[in-house]
């Protein structure tokens, strides 16, 4: 008798950062648990430290994170979390990151440049995660950045549902505030019953050569009540650039839609004073009191990575969440 | 005295795989150099073998392969190269693969499916690879797929250049066939002056409230001389559409101007009874005398490949070669 | 309550290429399962395309893959399978490939060679496999170049059997086509009652100095049962001739056994015609009806890799399915 | 019905080198449970052979070996253990090295030293181990040099409350035998009821100018009972330095205490000679008869590495074990 | 002629992060070089971006950052820093972290912390470091953290050779301010001519059975010159407190000497109110000016660093600047 | 001017274990060079201790052990050698190993056993070797065990040359002492003009149904003059019993012929006693005074090995040496 047996058991644990702790109580409601006991602090030099207060031993854990500013803290913080639990034997640990960071620079725009994308996927690997979870990446293509099994969760559906309560879907266009969303897009437009697209670009004027360069939109915008999407807000610039130039094209209102709301200085401003009819966004980063404004809308992402984590520890399928599509 | 010291010396190779040799000798020649003598040929059962004849050892290689059909095999012939240079100490190894292989498949569309072009990298860097060279890959993200170093040259000054000399300036319009190609018109029509920009889209007549879907076109495109731009093309089935529908939506003329030859069947016969004016490729993949057809202009990327192998082998600037952007 | 508990579950699925689908599909019975839900197909330029149809988060799942020509295709296929499961999800994989790629290109035979059998290792291990099975490996040293598990399974008591029922053991000699099958050659002579051996070989006449070197036989073999084993069979030229060596030197019978029908043209016609009583393989590669001929035996592997992969999936002994052998 | 499905089970084995198995017997029977029968020899050159008897697939592997001279063989020996475990599949595998190999070369010293402690580490890692257990490192950061979970157990606590029933502690003090072991003593003197701390030091006299370099004490220890302890005692040169240094301060007693009995020649005779009152130790390494002297007490680690192994496979807590210390 | 060669040439960069820029011009000036010309700013949102703007390909790149507040900004720097050089194509990276940060949580002083020093050196790694050069770790196993070359320089020598001329040598005791630098204290006390140790530390009174716990200090003080050592002073209390233990002890005077002036608050106001005589630091930490005070000196390690990393480049012996230690 | 220049050198330095330091002295005399000075020697309790005694930063390394019995001891030091070297900045680390440990244990001959000699390869390539030397390996798969280059050098030709001078070419017989070694005696034939080939095996008497097994030979040997080959001789059972059969048989004489001479007890009585006329090895192994005997020849290894580093360092060809054969 040389082998002593046990039944096999699962077990699931939430870690989460300091950077959001009320979307991660949200999404440990949403399960029915709570949240890992967890001690965490700054020394007086910056340097971060984290302790679990429980055993994590042979433990599923995830480890959700928001990133706001100051993002390489929470970074970095998310890192020491799953050095921690790689050494204290969790059995397989999934990074919980809604809004995943650097996702901009996921390629060299110029040579000499980082694709800090990547690094971050490298980073988190490098710490001990076996799989990374995350909303509406910058890029799809940032699955490709991490070697491993990565859920990649949409806010469209949930976004789009809520818009279509608040337009006549016969009178909308899906516009994009630039050339490298149209794509997103056209996937909001099926979401809305096949609606007409555009976007917004720097362009002459066709008819009149040599013009000088200005923002102009591509499409038919005239009395079209206009939803105007992105993955993400950060100082807003842009989007209400493209609020502007839609209302001068005639549009004859303009909804923002958009997953990340990073909200910078000066967004608040910008966005309340856009002209936009409504913002909607969620709540895959933080958003104090201060930033909020009256047209905001904000929807919780937390049920959708419930039932996405729920699924990963049940071995579901993520996928049937999204229709098969990933 | 304990040391035996020499003088460093750096030794460049050129070894080139079966799928294109024009392109390898090309690049070759404009080297001032010749090609790596080498034994390649398959077995009975499709096993491919390679042998170097001369030495390798301490050199800086570059393993050229083109990727056309049947891909899967020119891959494994490309990987055994890689190790074979490995095993025989080469000191460093670039693989450069002007078409990258299965790029399209650069994330995960609908769950359970692979992500190859991150699946190509990594078999690279298992086989030996230190470095990647490539030619306008379908996505820049793709760049942060290979652990290392990746030389990603652009075709579109050269195509960009040759199409200025064929177009008015003035009345010309840059035409995406889709959704996920407007960003890269942008950068044709910022190489073209500033001109205006289009897209081919499925959409509803935004007048015609429920009508049915159908391909239609957004911008101004009447008695404009459409350049209808893509990275590649394959069956030529999207592109040829495209020219009918700029063509029904009054467009003067059309050129075709894409960087990867791929010309599965039938592209040919589609893309010259397309009723484009000309269609502008580079030989980054072989094309065969009987895919060729009359309107058809192939530029040749081994000057530009060649500069950068040099750039490469002497420590210079790639970025250089493109006004320092990546 | 910081924690959610379940029980653990092991799930089996069974994933198969296209090289060989009544190999798997014969596993599959034997198992008393199904095969795993599977799209795979080609693009028009020779890029693999495949996605599995059912959720396999978390489960043990065997690869199936047979290597006939085009091999380099069957190969890329697996190895896009491999990364789907990782990507997927899927707990532990494990590749089973009964007829190991390019086993032999295990050494460098000469300068500058690759080692493509290890580079094979090397790639199913970047793609995502923990494990691998097959079946007579070229060479057994094959099983170190994987770095995890291997499950080595031998055909030879499978063969034997069979072949015992056809020879009369007191007449019996073992023969091997060349010197470096002498080995495994013991191992049937071990197995038929322990037979006496023989090899052929390319020497000169032993008594007649200066003679010219021709094919010759070392070893008793007048009047005797020939039993020529080899591990495979690809175009037949040295098997064949060897039963021309045999039948010379006054053999009363050959048959001829071997592993793996690779079957190359022209091995069909060759065996066919070569004089030999019974030709015995088994089906680890497909052999269509137009390569089979009347005295070819094909005896299936199905049962064994089934019970294989049930002892590996239910944590038991494989090597007791060979008397403690590996 | 594409899946098979089974109950999980977890399975414990613990398989032990031959450097001192009474240790791992010990281990076993606290555990309820016996050795992996094994099978394990060294041919004539030296080169170490392992084979286990039974299937360890699927099971929670434990390879306990003790590092006594020569202990670079017993090295290997565990390191082709965990290499046989790995290829028989077992599912995780625990190195169980109760003193950690080559700990004192933590650091180099001197320039084109190695660090040997953590290429013990990596070597571990290489060879397949998953997780490392042992005792009493020589430096706490040897942890941070495996990739993965270190349990480090700690024999203070058993050892302390062995010698608090061996002194007055209200006259005892505890004694460092060198400048960097005055931590460790520190946790002693925590665990003695808050002992004063000393250390034995090279120094001139503080009162006489120029005086010679000799071992000193500093700390107060005229009329004491001494408790000088330290990791481990090797040819016991410090430690009965030590001894005198104290006893001609003015000691009244000493007891030595250290975890690891090393005892290369001629510990045994210093330490019988040096005037101790009693030398106290743990069995991590054994101790031969002809090794032992009457005023040494051994007292046995095996119930401590028997409750850690089973809070490993128990998903409980080790740190438990210590209140929380690691 | 299949071969192009060239001589061989090696190119040494400085790069430098933003978190102590006058450090890394004092270095390059010593070499007689500047800094590599570098974009580096923060986005909004805090992410951080950086690109050289030079060619760096092929050179050999040392990448100098500072870790004082907010310190988890300068690591994320450094490695995004590493990440761009990697992709550009640089020979090598050396990562010159004069202060290694993280270097106190060095191993698990609890059970479910994390090692961050040593996730510290894989994170290095990960981003692309080939080489680490730092100076005074805080536990010299650090030096085993990392996966290669490790270049250890010491601040001991400075700030001896300074304090020497400070001190009367007959009459100075050296003090480690805890019992965990009391090897270090003996480095110092060699090089200050075989100078008497002592250490604070929390104990009862020797002689008064069960009084309180309090700081005492063991060893002879009264009437010396104590230099009171540490590798590093952060906010200062520890170190304070020692003043006050050794003045109540009766010392004729304090100098506090260490490395690394992390400084957070309160320090300043601590170490200029403590009573010591001076305290001497170096400036691998940036130093701002009303972080200063009357009585402390700085020196610069930027020569030492300078000449070590020529030593680097020139692939000369780093360790004969400190006859030999590492 | 941001970078400072200097040309390229290359330096070689030969490192040497304790095990067989002639060999190494012999190789660096041909190479006209010292050998690196080294402090190594054993601590009481076994553990190793290894330092260079000159800076080898930057060079091209080559570290030359052979491995008697204690081999697992020349294992350690050589992996501690190749650590220090690494962590003292080597640029490129060549394991010299003539004679391969572990070479004989290359694959699973049972379930549950190791595969030392990929577990070897691991070792070398985790310490930190880029590159492996060895001579006639056991197995030339182990070529593929080590990812790298690795240089496979031949002694048969050294051997062969010498043999040839003392047998007369056209009464010469080439004998394997067991199945395995045919292939390579098939080599010693083609170097011996063409000549026959036997090989001794435990068979039954086929002339004799149901006899008992004994050994004998296969193949003609009557009058001949045998070559009895092998790679190495250990304790010289099978060799010496081999001796036997041929005499039995008829054999005119015996010249034994191996590269690697383990003799280990009783090998040298077996050989003087076996009846061979010559006994001819290589020094890749040490051959002390007391195992040496009369009809003992040693052919030094040395000139191919000092030839091989040459190459290597020079970047020449080592297949070159060998007229093309690896």
């Amino acid at each position: 008798m040389s082998e002593i047996t046990a039944h096999g058991e699962k077990r699931l644990v939430l870690a989460s950062g300091r950077a959001h702790p009320e979307l991660a109580q949200e999404i440990a409601k949403e399960l029915g648990t709570e949240l890992l006991p967890t001690s965490a602090y700054d020394f007086a030099n910056g340097e971060t430290y984290v302790r679990f207060e429980d055993s994590v031993r042979g433990t599923d854990a995830f480890v959700i994170q928001a990133h706001p500013a100051p993002i390489n803290n929470w970074i970095m913080e998310q890192l020491i979390m799953i050095d921690s639990l790689k050494r204290a034997s969790a059995k397989r640990i999934t990074v919980v990151s809604p809004f995943y960071p650097y996702a901009r620079q996921d390629k060299k725009h110029r040579g000499r440049e980082p694709i800090s994308a990547r690094l971050m996927a490298d980073l988190y690997k490098t710490a001990g995660a076996d799989r990374l979870m995350s909303v509406d990446l910058h890029t799809a293509q940032i699955q490709g950045f991490f070697d491993g099994p990565v859920d990649h969760l949409m806010a469209i559906p949930l976004l789009a549902d809520y818009v279509r309560t608040r337009v006549d879907l016969n009178k909308v266009t899906v516009v994009s505030p630039d050339t490298g969303r149209v794509r997103v897009a056209e996937q909001w437009a099926d979401r809305l019953g096949g609606a007409p697209l555009a976007f917004v670009h720097k362009s002459r004027d066709v008819n009149v050569p040599n013009s000088a360069v200005s923002k102009t939109v591509v499409g038919q915008i005239e009395d079209r009540d206009c939803v105007l999407i992105d993955d993400m807000i950060d100082t807003g610039g842009t989007i209400s650039g493209a609020v502007s130039v839609l209302k001068n094209a005639g549009a004859r209102s303009v909804i923002i839609a958009a997953t990340h709301a990073v909200f910078s200085d000066p967004a608040t401003q910008r966005l309340a004073e856009s002209g936009a009819r409504e913002v909607v966004v969620t709540n895959t980063l933080p958003i104090p009191a201060e930033k909020r404004f009256e047209s905001l809308t904000v929807l919780s992402i937390a049920p959708l990575i419930a039932r996405a984590i729920h699924e990963v520890f049940d071995d579901g399928s993520v996928t049937s969440l999204f229709d098969g599509r990933s």
